[in-house]
């Protein structure tokens, strides 16, 4: 399985070990693995300090050879194997991954691993179930550079295919944090970070909120918001307005929105 | 074709035609009909004054009887037409639309017809291509209150089922008008509207720009930005921090946070 050797039977066990990966979160757990598809992404991922297992690789299909280098170059000969076109097909969730797809090693971070600043701004997330929906989450909180995202409770792991792809690798470079909200609001209120809930009833708007000082903003799912512990330890209670004629924002726009008020209230 | 009359046969030719319509672009233009699918983007089709052709309907799919009571009645019964399940399948693109998709005239709208207050706040989007991310800025677009969206030499057509669904219905309560950059820039310039054009080089922070008065937003496609002739009308280039590893944020979230920097200024 060194360099030099080439898998091309789609009945390689190695073939049906990713494929595995990609397909289950059991196996992830179980195996400590999560897969990673895709040149752009796997920088992310070595740069956020993950280590790969293995490396599958198809030359015909490299599309960028300067950052293809740099991944090669990046994992140990004897990690990288090379596979045909077909089994790549077949290990790679989706298309235009420009033929790099890894095993790399789960690294779950706890909340005393994070590193905080003075005033950390962080994004709290509740039950959020669609891992496409966490993962542009994670894509506007890397934008808006936030010290962490802590997701509780969560109804999936952070290391979905799903969730890596819409975060093109973000999950990767933004410090994240799987864990209960009663462990995240002890850990908040520890720290004397204030608490801002975004909620439709009894909030205000979020433009006139003070974000300077230590900051998490919490955000339930688009279906039923957020639960009754998380309101009632608020510092305070924040909306969007909602000029149109829909009544919601998907909740990465939301994210976003949030976030870059802070930020521009810390730079202006 | 009446009320009472039930299409269950997959070869009917109705059932081509709607499939046709979802599929082609030209059979829209052709027509002059699109196809919408889902309860709730069809009563804002209906609330935004579009013209539904024909509604088919399966009771069995129907969830929220209120909903589709209110739609029901605000189609004339000889409009209405029952289907099977399996024949409302092959009709619907999506699952999850509840039991009704429709045939609706597509009505475009021009420059000209737009009705602007004394500071409208519109969004420019040139060279867009994917219907999904038009769709969702559609979405940001409705929640920010914008007078209008306007498309510039789009590579899409606004009826595109992917660009109706991602935009939750927002295509039809928000105006939009197609033209070209040409066109928009003479309006735009004609009403003293500030153009703001959204680009990384030469420019300053989003929230040191004036949004108060008359504002257009203007935005190109994430892989190339804009062209240099809304470079060189520009009044002001402005840029959001990127303050993470990764280097872009999906054209959607930029809109809705520039956006959102104009309701900011404009209501505190």
């Amino acid at each position: 399985m060194m360099d030099g050797n080439v898998i091309a039977s789609l009945q390689n066990p190695r073939v049906k070990a990713v494929v595995a990966l990609q397909q289950k979160s059991a196996e992830r757990r179980k195996r400590g693995l999560m897969v990673v598809e895709g040149v752009r992404e796997l920088l992310h991922c070595m740069e956020g300090g993950f280590e790969v297992e293995r490396l599958y690789f198809c030359p015909s299909l490299c599309a960028d050879r300067e950052d293809w280098v740099r991944c090669m170059e990046a994992v140990p000969a004897d990690r990288r194997v090379e596979v045909t076109e077909a089994v790549y097909a077949k290990m790679a969730y989706r298309g235009g991954t420009e033929g790099m797809v890894a095993e790399v090693k789960v690294r779950l971070c706890g909340l005393d691993d994070l590193t905080l600043g003075d005033a950390p701004l962080i994004v709290v997330l509740e039950g959020v179930e669609k891992p496409g929906n966490l993962g542009a989450v994670l894509r506007s909180a890397d934008a808006a550079g936030v010290d962490a995202v802590v997701v509780c409770d969560p109804r999936t792991d952070l290391f979905n295919p799903n969730l890596i792809r819409s975060s093109i690798g973000a999950v990767f470079t933004v410090p994240c944090v799987a864990c209960t909200s009663g462990e995240c609001i002890d850990f908040l209120k520890a720290r004397g970070i204030r608490i801002l809930t975004a909620q439709l009833q009894d909030s205000r708007f979020y433009y006139d909120t003070d974000m300077r000082g230590g900051t998490a903003i919490v955000m339930g799912t688009e279906a039923t918001g957020l639960t009754e512990q998380w309101r009632q330890v608020a510092d305070a209670h924040i909306k969007i307005p909602m000029l149109g004629r829909l009544d919601s924002l998907n909740v990465s726009v939301s994210a976003a929105i949030l976030l870059y008020e802070a930020v521009r209230q810390r730079q202006v």
